[in-house]
């Protein structure tokens, strides 16, 4: 079983990674671009069949590990 | 127009941060976790409303910034 964890910045929490990303975009001559906000992405291999118990496991590791919940959210898609 | 572009490691690409997190994660008492593997995602507002030339922009700025092509891939997904 394979699952997509996407973790990203709550809204209103300042992003100085994707800020330097904008100005680095419009320096190199894109305009149009607007806010730019920067994530993670964690691919994750689970070896069980139990989509319930992945979908817990997955949370779990998220709330203890993979983001910090008190300026990130976090979403577990399972394929 | 939002868009998000997901970045993400070739396979056989050697992933010491989705080692870390392995190893953390069976540390925490994660059973049946097998690899991990971490990217990055750019959330990005766009100003146009021309869907192919934003797909065309966003491809170039990933080509030219966002992504280091020799040992990572992108995708696209304009919503």
């Amino acid at each position: 079983m394979k699952a997509r964890i996407t973790v990203t910045l709550k809204n209103g929490v300042l992003d100085p990674q994707g800020k330097a990303i904008e100005h680095a975009l419009s320096g190199l001559g894109f305009d149009g671009v607007g806010q730019v906000r920067q994530g993670k992405v964690f691919d994750i291999e689970l070896t069980g069949a139990d989509k319930a118990k992945a979908e817990a496991d997955l949370k779990a590791m998220c709330d203890k590990l993979l983001a910090n919940t008190v300026i990130e959210n976090y979403s577990v898609a399972i394929t």
